[in-house]
């Protein structure tokens, strides 16, 4: 008995299973709504894709992901030059700039250090974040990598560069998040809010 | 102060939003993952969107979708070419060959009546149907329209089309699903189930 097999669709279903957290039904789910669209939006769709991929890169200045050669916070001449926030992801950056309160530049270093992983201070945008503190311009530098192991080693490692040059570093705050209860949170975060306690 | 905007990227999550079931944090994560492909990938995705639409048309015989002219099951010699079973949907297919019980031809109507959404039986594929029963091989057809009240409608109109001509028209059993607990069983499906009662 002869399988029913439609190999552009299953084509299809497979590549849309390489994505992170799809499986075989959902992949399949979308491969049958690409069906569904009309030429046009399939067209859309198709070049979106290549158009978002062939065209952002990194920023020049920041390493952050862009469409243009500066990007938009780099180019935007209202913000506060003297202070430097540093990520590891340009989903950081999106991120922070959600809460409209950081009105200052960005670093994108684009990953964590990570010897074991093969991940060497220079696999990171590190030269181009010192190249910024080159001139006087800079007064501060706020490390804002994630609360991990390489988080952290990245944050001291940079921090070890930079102070020599006798800017400010500084870290983001570790305690508890707004709303949450204290009784489900884990030690080490309590154990951050006890020491980083301040007055009232 | 000016946001932090990438418009390639906006419009490849805009595209995905467009997937059911797919909000903006799905939509941002899989454009994140395009983003993160090799060039060779991002190609093979686009092109596989653009191949399948392309593609993928309906069987001349059964209506069904394939990437050849004729599709893979009525291009099977060995199955019984007097039984067809009439689905809604080419997934009706796929989920019925998953079976590997049935061993007969199909005919998909790609759609099921509802007058009120304009859906009229010339929209669907039954001129085609029709056709397929002009010789005598047929001996009986298949209801396997979803158990909705269009799906038996739909069954209902084709039946009374069907039967006139000499050919058995039989529609698909219900009752309790394999594995399921009578006590969480909906009121209609086991009504369905007592009134289908067989001896054992």
């Amino acid at each position: 008995m002869g399988e029913y097999r439609v190999a552009p669709l299953e084509m299809l279903i497979e590549q849309f299973e390489q994505f992170p957290s799809i499986g075989h039904k959902t992949a399949s789910r979308l491969a049958y709504h690409v069906l569904s669209m009309s030429e046009e939006q399939a067209q859309g769709f198709s070049k979106a894709i290549i158009n978002a991929h062939r065209n952002i890169h990194h920023c020049r200045i920041c390493c952050n992901l862009t469409d243009t050669e500066i990007c938009s916070v780099c180019g935007d001449e209202s913000r506060d030059k003297s202070i430097i926030c540093v990520v590891e992801d340009f989903r950081d950056v999106i991120a922070l700039e959600k809460t409209r309160e950081f009105n200052a530049l960005y670093h994108v270093l684009n990953g964590v250090l990570s010897p074991l992983n093969g991940v060497t201070p220079d696999k990171l945008c590190i030269k181009e974040l010192l190249a910024r503190l080159g001139d006087d311009t800079v007064k501060e530098v706020i490390m804002a990598t994630n609360a991990t192991v390489e988080g952290e080693a990245t944050a001291m490692y940079l921090s070890k560069l930079i102070k020599p040059l006798g800017i400010k570093v500084t870290r983001l705050a570790y305690g508890l998040p707004i709303g949450a209860d204290l009784e489900y949170a884990d030690e080490v975060t309590l154990s951050r809010a006890i020491s980083g306690r301040s007055n009232i």
